[in-house]
């Protein structure tokens, strides 16, 4: 087996730091993720020795740059599965990104009384967004339950499209409990009736082999920083016919062909929805990241992944004091959980911290899911490509400190 | 005088670079300037040894990054002079904070009817946002002149105010000749009837010393990458009352306070306008760049590049066979020019480049300006702080050889 998660941890130089005299155990990972030093070194480079802004440029730094900071374009097409890198939009995030689908094609398409489906899963960036279009232009939010372990049924998104379903927002992986969702499926069953699929893919991208078109999805939204990429970068995959239902989202440079006085027209997709000075490093540092990422393989990644899952999952099942929140087949390496008794979820996560180890508390950008399992607050340990079984012992090792501590 | 150009040029590693085997003259900078070391560095260290992503963390990391982060919105307050940090809202550049307006403040408060006063010298980044209102809404778009040498009087903007006009969009600094707008002229009429001023600041708060209470504006929109920050950085003050007339613009996490399947409510100001992971690292490097500024001194920034300017301007007007657009009194060191007789601003461009001077060639995104100027496209050769006089004369030479060569 190939997987050196010795010689990948080696790339990041921030595990080798200590945290309050302890080894850093970072399981901040739903989060952000790190940075390897190929990515951190691209972003060096292009600020000490090759920048200049892009397009337009007609000298050879700008020429220079406008090449790395595109070539990232068929980079993220190629990660993502995408035939036509022309169907990548670089956005900031994935909040960007699900907000230009709300603003470009949602509030152009959807009329009074068409629903939107959602998962009672969805991160709140793909949630507020419809909201909006629910208060401004009396859009309907239809949501879809999962089960007591979050997993959610296909079936029941399926069976939820109606005659004024127009959109299903949907995460390709919870970033609460690792849920996976069969996203192909309701894509098949969507596409027969003509609804668009927007798939979050925050979490999915970065934990799972992606193809957008075995998927069969209309959008699929990444976040550079979750990707091991820099912060404010990201895109987005929109299919070239939803492209073409679209109005232009953010308005200023190099999406118009021509801005007069009294009439403007607009640039082809998919500069047409990207306003202005890119973020030109953080979009060549994404890249760097992505080819880390080719470079070690996703599958690799996932299988890797999966032996934390499982690891962790048989680990923090053998504390009878623990509730973990979602326990789905085929989830991710993501727990969130509460200690039974009063512990709050903020005082775990500080107490945890003392030991070195980073982990997140409060509602995760979920509020809805935090209803459906009826905590205010969790914890939440998340796992990457660069952490080990020896990790998962050292958080289990900090919870029950914790637990000796509060009981 | 303590301003030792040498000293700035050394913090700046690109500048000793060569380009097409010539030593780099950058004279695009207003397209994006340069970084200096200390803000190269500090990014470094952030994704090195201090990453984690902002708020609700409670994590060693997570909060030592919350913290150089959100001390940013202070530095920036400063450098701007706004009262109170809160009334600063990060975005990705100057293109989203007048987005941002157009779509949370004037898509809220407009009418059918309603008019937006415009100078002709705008960037279309605070061009096509209006225009959105214009298509989607009804706004009307009322445009002001400049003269023949580009220069804007004030009183033509307050002559234009009428009785439907909710809001004036205009630059500190035109992009394109460089031209300062009287803008506290303009917000003291504005204000006296209720008329908003959004100030695009873009290349104002690079090269003028700010401060927006002085101005008396609502809005002041700055972008990162232009005053020596990262991608992806910026800004844009919002007046605590014009806040309170906004709706949120993008949806997602930070930015709420609740979230449930049928309703929603938001966080307070600047929060409620901050969706999502923000741009972390680019603003804790922005938030240096500022501080290397304050350590120059804008004021003393401002006085060398008005000998950049005094000088340039000199030897280009000698210069028989170039064309010069805009010469207004007290303008920046922003020049644009075509040359006499056929060769176009592409090919002017290329040359130079080959002598190693970048300078930037088109539209400069200002397409009615240049409407006004009657060219299709025009070189610009932009200064920044850590611009030379033997710079300005490596352009001339360069435009020599260029003039020779199409003659």
């Amino acid at each position: 087996m190939g997987y050196d998660v010795e010689k990948i941890r080696a790339d990041f130089p921030i595990l080798s730091r200590q945290v309050n005299n302890r080894p850093l155990v970072y399981l901040d990972n739903g989060a952000s993720a790190q940075k390897p030093k190929p990515v951190i070194d691209a972003i060096t480079a292009a600020y000490s020795m090759e920048y200049a802004n892009v397009h337009r440029g007609l000298h050879y730094l700008s020429n220079q740059a406008t090449e790395k900071y595109e070539s990232v374009r068929g980079k993220i097409a190629r990660f993502l599965g995408a035939a036509d890198e022309e169907e990548i939009v670089f956005t900031s995030g994935a909040t960007e990104g699900i907000n230009l689908i709300s603003y470009a094609w949602g509030a152009e398409n959807l009329q009074p009384g068409d629903e939107i489906l959602l998962s009672v899963m969805e991160h709140h960036a793909n949630i507020v967004p419809w909201h909006f279009l629910r208060e401004r232009q009396g859009v309907v939010l239809k949501w879809v339950e999962c089960d007591a372990e979050g997993a959610l049924d296909p079936q029941a998104v399926i069976d939820a499209i109606g005659p004024r379903t127009k959109l299903i927002a949907i995460t390709h992986m919870s970033n609460v409990t690792g849920t996976v969702v069969d996203v192909a499926a309701i894509c098949r069953a969507a596409r027969q009736q003509g609804v668009a699929v927007l798939v979050d893919g925050s979490q999915g991208a970065v934990h799972l082999p992606v193809n957008v078109d075995a998927l069969g999805c209309d959008f699929y939204a990444i976040t550079g920083h979750k990707l091991y990429g820099p912060s404010g970068s990201g895109a987005i995959f929109i299919r070239r016919e939803r492209m073409e239902q679209m109005r232009p989202f953010l308005g200023g440079g190099d999406m118009i062909r021509e801005v007069h006085r009294d009439h403007i027209s607009w640039a082809a997709p998919p500069m047409r929805f990207e306003a202005g000075t890119p973020g030109i490093v953080n979009q060549i540092g994404l890249g760097v990241a992505l080819d880390y990422l080719a470079g070690i393989g996703m599958e690799n990644i996932a299988a890797h992944e999966a032996g934390l899952r499982d690891y962790a999952r048989q680990r923090l099942q053998g504390l009878n004091w623990l509730n973990i929140q979602g326990d789905a087949p085929g989830k991710g390496a993501i727990f969130s959980f509460t200690l039974q008794g009063a512990a709050h979820a903020h005082d775990i996560s500080t107490v945890l911290d003392k030991k070195g180890v980073a982990v997140r508390a409060g509602t995760h950008c979920a509020m809805p899911l935090m209803q459906h399992f009826g905590v205010t607050a969790s914890c939440r340990a998340s796992f990457a490509m660069y952490n080990t079984m020896a990790e998962v012992d050292a958080l289990v090792e900090a919870l029950e400190f914790c637990h000796e501590l509060f009981a």
